[in-house]
C-alpha cells in the first residue's frame, strides 16, 4: 500500500550546527535503513527546499505512523500525506 | 531529471459518457506509450479523487511540457508541477 | 484500517428534482449495504451544508478508493481524505 | 449531539522533554476518564502529524467548551471544530 | 445553544428576475416565522456583499440543521456554522 | 451602526500566568464598562477556542478603533471587522 | 466615514457585447453622479484587471450599502469592504 | 520600469476550436510586436500550465494596463502583476 | 503613477515600550515629510488592526522602493502593493 | 533551461546588524559570480518587499538546487520554483 509524503524541514533558530550535523546523520541512517528495508521506496529533494517527497509502501496506517514519528527530526517536519492505488493507466 | 506532478481532471458537465470513454481510452494508451518509453517513471491513482500522482523522468522542462499538454485530457487538468532532484539520503 | 472522509456534493444547476431524488435513493442504498458489511463505520452529516464527514474501516488504499468511486454520486462529490491510525489515549 | 473536533497539537521550543512527558500524561489521564464517562466517544491519530481526530456527544456548546479547554494541553492546541447531525443515510 | 452562520447567497446565472423575487418572498416568510418564534435571534446585511450574519438560538445540533436547509434559497446558500458559548466577560 | 468583529487572543510564550490572568481582570472590566455603556452589545466564545464574536453599535469606524485598539490585550489580538447594515428581513 | 472597497467584476459567458456596453454606460454615469455628490472620493483601476479600488465618504454602514447594491453591475461584483479611519500620521 | 505577469488563460467550455485558434493567432501577432517594440521583454511557458510569465518594460501604469488590456485573450485571462525594481546585486 | 499599499505592522515580542514610541515618532516624521512633498498622498488606519491604507503618487516602481525601504519601522512591516492606473468612470 | 524563483528572505529578530551585513556582502558576491557565469540571468527587487524575483538558466534540477542551497541567506529563504519553457508567441 503505497503513499506520497510532502515532508518539509525547519530547524529552530536557536540550534547549533552541531546539532543540525548530529540530525542529519542520524536521519541519514535511519532514512537508508527503511529504504534497504524496502518499506522506503523513493526520497527525492524538493527544488530549492529544505524538502522532500517521499512514497512509502506499508501494510497500514499505523505502520506508515511509526515509521514517519520514528524519524529522528519528527519534532521540526511537517508532513502531508496523500494515499495512493493503483491507477488503471499504470503498467507496473 | 525527475518531476513530480499532481494532475486533478474535471470533465465539463456537458461531456456525454461516450466522449468520456474515449478520451480514456486515449489517455491510457498516450500515458502508456510514455511508461513504456522510459520517460514516464509511475503513475498512482489518489485515493477518493478522479486525481493522479505521476512521476515523469524526462531532459528539460521543455520536454515536460511537450509531454504534459500532449494528453489527451490537458484542456480539463489541473497540473502542479514540482522539480525533484537526487536526495542526500537516497539509496538509489 | 480507518479513515476519515470529507465529502461535499454539488449538484449542476440543470439536474432536475427527479434526477436528484433518484441519486439520493441509490446513494442510500449503497451507503447502507456498507454500513451492513461494516466497512462503513459511521456517516454524520455537518450541520448548514450539503456534506458529511464519514468514518471507514477498510482493508488497503485500494479498497477504500473502489467503495469512494462507486459512490452514485461520486461524480458530483468533494472528497478529502484523511489516514486514521490508533491513538495512544484511546480506551478501545 | 455530536461534534467533529480536528486538534493539533504545537509545543513552544523552549519545553523540556520531561514537562511534554508530564503533559501527555495528564492528558491521557483526562482524556481516558471523557472516554469512560461517554462524552468523549473516539479519538484517532492522524497519520505522520502530531494531531488527532475525535468526537464528541455533548449536551451542549458550552458543555464542548467546558471539555476542551480543560485539556492539559489546550494551550498548545488548534482546535476546528464541526457541528454535526444525524445523518439521513445513516443505519445507526 | 448559540450558533453564528456566515451566509452568502449565489443565484445560478439563468434564474430568471421572478423566479429570484419569488424565492426572496419565500425567504422573508420563513426568516420572520423563525425570528418570531425565537430560534432567529437575529440578522444582519453584510454590507456590500449579498450574505449576512445571523444568530440562531436552538435546542441541538439537528435542529440547527433542520431550520438551515428549510431555507427557500437552501440550495443557493454556502453557510459556515460556527458554534458559540456564554462568554466569562458577558453581562448577559 | 453595527459590526461584527472576530477576535483571537495569542499570548506570548513567555508571559507569565499572573500577567495573563491580570490582563484577563483588566479585560473583563473594560468590556463591561462598555456592555453597560449599549457600545458593546454582545459577546460570545467560540467553542473550543480562545476567540470569540463580538457585536459592536457604534457611532463611526473612528469609534470602532478607539474602542478595539483600547482593549487591554489588543496588541495580543487579531481582529477580522465585518460591518452590517438593516436586513430587509429582520423583524426588529 | 470613509471605506475602501476592492471591487472586480466577471460577466458571465452568455452576456452580448450590446449588454456588457449598456451596463457600462449605465454605471459611469451611477459612479459619477456619487462621485459629484461628494460620496465617492475616489475610483481607481488596478493595473491588468477587471477590478477598481474605491474610497467612500458616507455616512453609515446602511449607506454605503444603499450605495454597492445600487450599482448597475452590483450583481456581477465580488466587493471587499475595510473600514478605514483618521490615522495619527496623516496631516490632512 | 519593469513589471513581471504571471497570466494564466481559461476558454469558456463553448468556445469553438477555431475560435480558438483564431484568438491564438491574434494573440500571437500582439504579443510579437509589443515584443518587437521592446515593451514586453520576455515571454515564458509555464511547464504544464496553460498560463505564462512575462516581463514588461514601461513607462507607467497606465501603459500597462493600456497593454494588458489590448490582449485579445485580455477577457479570458487572469494576471497577477508584480511591481519590479532594480536589485543592488544584480549586474546589469 | 498612484500605488495603493496595504501595511500591517508586527513588532517583535521583545521590543521595549521605548523602542516602540522611538519607531513611531520617527515613523510620523519621516511619513508627514513625504506627504508635504506630494509623493505620499493619503493613510488611512484599518479600523480593529495596527495596520494601513497608503496611496502613493510616484514616478517609478523605484522611487516606490525607496520610499518604502526607508520607512524606519520597514523591517517590521509587511507590505502588499498594488499598482493603479487612471479609472474611465472617474471625474478628476 | 529556464526557472523562476521568487524568493523572499526572513531573518531571525536575533541577528546583529553586522552579521545581516556581512550575509548581504557574501550574499552579493555569490549571486555576481553566477550572473557573470552566465546561469543567473536576472534578478529583479520586488517593489514594497524583501524579495526578489530571479530567472535562473541551467542544465538540470540538480544543478538548480545547488545554486540555489548554495546561497548564504538559503536557510533565511522562502523559494518558490516555476519550471519555464520557450514559449510560442517569444521572438527570441
Amino acid at each position: 500500500m503505497k503513499f506520497m509524503c510532502q515532508m518539509s524541514i525547519t530547524f529552530p533558530e536557536s540550534m547549533s550546527p552541531e546539532t543540525k550535523a548530529d540530525y542529519q546523520a542520524q536521519e541519514k541512517e535511519y532514512s537508508q535503513a527503511l529504504q534497504r528495508a524496502g518499506e522506503f521506496e523513493a526520497i527525492y529533494r524538493v527544488a530549492g527546499r529544505y524538502a522532500n517527497v517521499s512514497i512509502f509502501e506499508v501494510e497500514s496506517n499505523d505502520r506508515l505512523h511509526e515509521i514517519l514519528s520514528g524519524f529522528p527530526m519528527f519534532p521540526y517536519m511537517d508532513i502531508v500525506t496523500t494515499p495512493l492505488c493503483k491507477h488503471p493507466n499504470s503498467i507496473k
